[in-house]
């Protein structure tokens, strides 16, 4: 069946992930990864199917508890009627796909549930950032008429407030014992969260992690401003689903205040448009790539070395014949 | 005076730099420095004037003596009346410059013989690298009429092999009981060096690592084959001057090897041909910064958003636009 993959139809693809096919989608994304020969045919099928999905990022520290709260997440939202899509990425991971066993085993409970569409995508990204195919699967979920996409990603580096750049809401979680204190002051993950979540809040020191984050929001920064969101701070227990309803009430009024106040528009616009600066120029990267070891840069190397021209007059023209 | 900064005539300084005028070769060194918007003028007046310098690179880890190494060397150089250039590159400095004390004071045996021309040049190239002007300065020191040009840097992380990338020759320094043995392995050193100086040779250890690397040269590589350069081994006690006259007899056999071989054409073409791409490649980041926050990228993206496009079509119109 292996020939069949070629001649697939992406507009029929489309059309099924739009009825909640679960295959539809996985075939889809796994058409964005990789930088397929297609992405761009399935990018363009998508574009008038987009802007429905609120994106929820969720980050964290490894330990915090991740996993845990995006699966009674997703049960909670289930419960909503909500259809859901998860993307769990990982930063340190060279692996991708749908067929991940740590992502197929913790989030079994939702396995059978026709109206969840779970995705784990490594971050292959050049230079250490996110893969380019994120905010393309993120697409995919949206056309699938998800309400939510949840965004998972461990908090390591510049992942975490580059998922921040990609979702429309962002929920920092926390957890008492981590040092999180600090750490949240260090990672300026103030500047990123729309909803912190203390996680663990059974254990001791969760009040503590809740004061601290209030001391810091009191210091003012953005958030002091009148008509501005406030991160509410919700304590949760997600291994026995505790709060969590707090948490996807938190989700629900910051899409609301977002609306009300051309937040929404603005926050899609500009990731729109670093996104297509990313793709941009990446394309330029490539055009130039293929000027490496060509006619064109041997001969100009020459003349330099022949002292007929400058390295400077050569590339100039080099950049003129792209 | 600062006025007459602005008005100077680049063909001029250039005419006086390659008669020798120590000032007109520091002035037009700091003309290619810091990106000035002459540095295009000056490396145009330069173009006819190069290829004459043998360009060394002096690299090794801190310690090993590479500054008294480069001030013997210097002498030795000027007692067979070569004219010297000396560009001590630091990729950990920030500061750039003719002025910095340490250079001057090692330096001083040089300072006033108007047959070399010292400068220190801090590395301040995007991503780490060495700064772009460096290839400039060489190019300085070459008009100049330098025979020789001693581009001393640390052998730290990538620079070393960058240097080796910029010159005709490459000088790795090594001293006993330093480790050595285990870091040129590592630093792939075997592969840049073209000659090997064992220095502080007076010290016990220093046969070790001379045997050391015959070993490392006899598991073969690039100078296995028939007719290739086999970087010999020198050692020097640099502080006693005892041995560079067997480093200036080696700089000499294998620029005469190089000439024999035709590898030094090969070598500067490359040279120039990576320069070029460096060079372009800055231009196009330079063109495509300016669309960032653009009214073209604006509008794109708010295409993107109402769903009339995909992020890939609108990049592929805005590369197109540049």
């Amino acid at each position: 069946m292996a020939g069949s993959r070629r001649t697939v139809d992406v507009a029929e693809l489309v059309e099924r992930a739009r009825a909640g096919e679960a295959r539809a989608v996985a075939r889809l994304i796994s058409l964005v990864e990789n930088d397929s020969p297609r992405l761009r045919e399935v990018a363009a099928a998508l574009a008038p199917h987009g802007g429905h999905a609120q994106v929820v990022g969720l980050t964290g520290s490894p330990g915090v508890g991740k996993s845990t709260s995006t699966s009674v997440l997703v049960t909670a939202l289930r419960a909503e009627g909500k259809r859901v899509g998860v993307l769990a990425v990982d930063p340190s991971s060279p692996f991708s796909g749908g067929a991940l066993l740590g992502d197929r085993v913790r989030m079994q409970d939702h396995a059978t549930d026709d109206g969840v569409f779970i995705r784990s995508m490594a971050s292959r990204g050049q230079l250490g950032g996110l893969s380019a195919a994120v905010p393309q699967a993120l697409r995919v979920l949206d056309a699938a008429r998800c309400d939510v996409v949840l965004v998972e990603t461990v908090g390591v580096g510049q992942a975490e407030v580059e998922i921040a750049s990609l979702a429309d809401t962002t929920i920092v979680l926390l957890a008492p014992g981590m040092g999180d204190g600090i750490q949240a002051a260090k990672a300026g993950i103030l500047e990123i969260a729309d909803i912190f979540v203390v996680n663990k809040a059974d254990r001791d020191g969760a009040d503590q992690v809740a004061r601290d984050l209030r001391y810091m929001q009191s210091l003012g920064g953005r958030h002091s401003e009148a008509g501005a969101w406030r991160p509410p701070i919700v304590k949760t227990v997600a291994a026995r689903g505790e709060g969590v309803d707090k948490v996807v009430a938190a989700i629900a009024k910051h899409a609301d205040w977002m609306q009300r106040h051309g937040v929404l528009a603005e926050r899609r616009r500009a990731r729109a448009a670093s996104e297509i600066e990313a793709i941009a120029l990446g394309e330029v990267r490539q055009r130039f790539a293929s000027v490496h070891g060509s006619a064109a840069l041997d001969a100009a190397a020459a003349r330099v070395v022949a002292g007929e021209t400058d390295p400077y007059t050569a590339a100039g023209e080099l950049v003129e014949a792209l």
